[in-house]
């Protein structure tokens, strides 16, 4: 990648930064949720106001980029990035909210072992992001970091089929399992977002390479 | 935004004009149908007859960009643009259709309300359109009726979570839950597609600023 | 569309044909598993080597991609249309692993008619990619593909439509019925992939034209 470290660069990967800072706020607040079984309505509140922040981050960026003529990579790439980035927020409130919503009471092994999962993604997403803003000299390290984050949207795939087969064997309520069933699969979701966004920075890179 | 307004360009803004009332005669359609109960095929049948019109107006899109040089913006934008404008006719099919399969008998005050809400956002939609044709002159106001089109999205994910949570504290059947469930999520998927189209926008004029 | 066949351009597309080749693999693995009832694990491993390979061959395309400086086509629309080849059979993969997570037993006229609709969808998708090779001399032919994509699309829509009605008509049991809704959902989406796909060969021809 060929770009030169000017000053909107630089706004640019502080940006995309926070970003990756609140995502794994988010993740670590999931993780309390899911430990503690604190699935009530202040805790989705509490996931609301990372959820805005993210808006809020992703709205700079396409101001930043308004004022911008020259920037690290095409602009269009830029939007997504930031989109599919704030994604994973959105998608992290939207499990809190569901847990909420089917007032659900207990916890189980594998929304826990998605907890787990979710943080380890957005933490490897923070380091690609931290990586990117260095340029073509680390591109084998970012590609490195977009690779494992693939790795852990296929766990993320094997737990929710592990889960979903348990929730079939194990339960005969059909509302029950509407409910878990719609709650795994929003899980497996977060970690396809973060997917999306290695994706995206593949894809920057190869176009920049 | 500083395209000019050459014929071709007319021809493009005409047809997103076309798409866009066409999207307004689906709201409205949809309005009549959710408060006079009206859930038959037949009105499935009238809902598919405007699915059709779209797709026709969305070849025109292509077979024009086709036989077109100067377009008012990239090819692949206006592509995306007019496939977008489309997904909400069919969005709004499917939830007819739905209403249909499922042989609903009764409404409900959410549905009723994101009927109201369909309707609202698809007008937004059409003046964003109008001013999109004015150019970078009228680049506060198209960005003004993204703005509003986001916020309405807002409103119906705020609806879906009503409506969800009435629907698992109020019934105890779960084959009911699992059709107004899924009407709620199409209703609310419809809201979405509204928001595609004016991201689409906002990529269109970041890009041709 | 212009484009030489340079040697890197035959390689494009040698591995387009080696991804098309395998979804018609994948397609007759389909075929044999419903038509057979073969629902058990050892077919959902099967599928999964297939799908394996169908992100090998993706990969391969991204690496030649990173170390060709002329391509066929725009960077990213060869990276769309290799993605979006590989959802195809992600998607039958995801479909055969349902029917083995959820234990089913028998099969439906439905589910039939799918394995069919997805084998004639995938072998008009192969001979797409075939022609698509020969650039703007074919462009007609490569079109009318597209064009038979979408409407075995279409076919596939009407198809879900007519196994949900079947589904809510005929059985009462909710449990029975969350599994077989999401068996003919996955199918269908299986057919809108092939759509996605050639929506990407439409916008390729489009740019190129």
């Amino acid at each position: 990648m060929a770009f030169s470290l000017m000053p909107k660069t630089t706004e640019f990967f502080d940006l995309f930064d926070m970003q990756a800072e609140n995502l794994v706020q988010g993740s670590r607040l999931f993780l309390e949720i899911v430990n503690e079984k604190k699935f009530e309505d202040v805790s989705a509140e509490r996931m609301h106001a990372l959820e805005h922040k993210g808006d809020e981050i992703n709205h700079k960026i396409v101001n930043v980029l308004n004022e911008t003529f020259v920037t690290p990579f095409d602009r269009e790439d830029i939007l997504a990035l930031a989109g599919n980035m704030d994604n994973i927020i959105d998608a992290m409130y939207l499990i809190t909210k569901r847990l909420s919503i089917y007032k659900i009471k207990e916890t189980t092994p594998e929304l826990k072992q998605y907890a787990v999962l979710l943080e380890k993604s957005v933490l490897t997403l923070q380091k690609m992001v931290k990586t990117m803003r260095l340029g073509s000299k680390a591109m084998k390290e970012t590609l490195k970091y977009c690779v494992e984050i693939n790795r852990l949207e296929n766990e993320g795939d094997a737990l929710r089929d592990k889960a979903i087969t348990h929730l079939f064997e194990e339960s005969k309520d059909p509302i029950f399992i509407i409910k878990w069933k719609e709650i795994y699969e929003a899980a497996e979701s977060a970690t396809d977002m973060c997917e999306f966004v290695a994706n995206t920075v593949e894809t920057i890179l190869v176009k920049n390479n």
